[in-house]
């Protein structure tokens, strides 16, 4: 019995340190990154590495929740860049050493609310 | 003990279903909707109800997978209006009678794969 959510802490946490070591520690040599925005795949442990460590800008990370329910997680986290936050959901799949085999990333970018509907809205505090 | 598994599956069945009655007992009186892409809050029910029966087009969704921890759960839904098929992902907050008190919807949209990591990717399948 792995603990999903220890590695998920261990995964995000490493990031921010740029504590490549560690974040290699936790994936599969297969793992397989999917970002369905831009229909992106990323197959392998190298690849994955790579692009995690030449993401450009000053990003830094903060967790703001992690769920995990059997074999899958999610986590909500909120990303920093150059004064500009943006939140960020990835689902993660694991293998059976427990290391992160998939990860299904989403980032929702700000759009403008479309019409007809402020007589139900007020701004999110 | 409530299943909120149970809980997140009613809301989108009934959603589906455009059966608002049912819709309607899933949800807290106060339940509070946050979209923080466009910083809307929708507060209380009938405000949530009138939001859902109202949302223009001819939309259909199924729900990819649903994740329950403690007293939080998130689904990943597809939605297809006119063709097009999108991703929501909800997180959901629930009050002591199990009903949902807290919506939390990302609706990420597709974009332009940012250029100098080719080398990487692959197109998604």
């Amino acid at each position: 019995m792995t603990d999903h959510h220890a590695t998920v802490t261990t995964y995000w946490a490493s990031a921010e340190a740029r504590d490549w070591d560690t974040f290699a520690s936790v994936l599969a040599d297969d793992v397989r990154y999917d970002l369905p925005q831009t229909h992106e795949r990323i197959a392998g442990r190298d690849h994955y590495l790579t692009f995690n460590r030449e993401y450009p800008g000053d990003w830094h990370l903060a967790v703001a929740e992690v769920l995990v329910d059997g074999d899958r997680a999610v986590s909500r986290v909120a990303f920093t860049v150059d004064g500009a936050t943006q939140q960020a959901v990835t689902f993660f799949g694991f293998a059976a050493d427990g290391r992160i085999a998939t990860v299904l990333d989403f980032w929702p970018e700000p759009y403008e609310a479309p019409p007809g509907r402020a007589h139900l809205t007020e701004p999110m505090t």
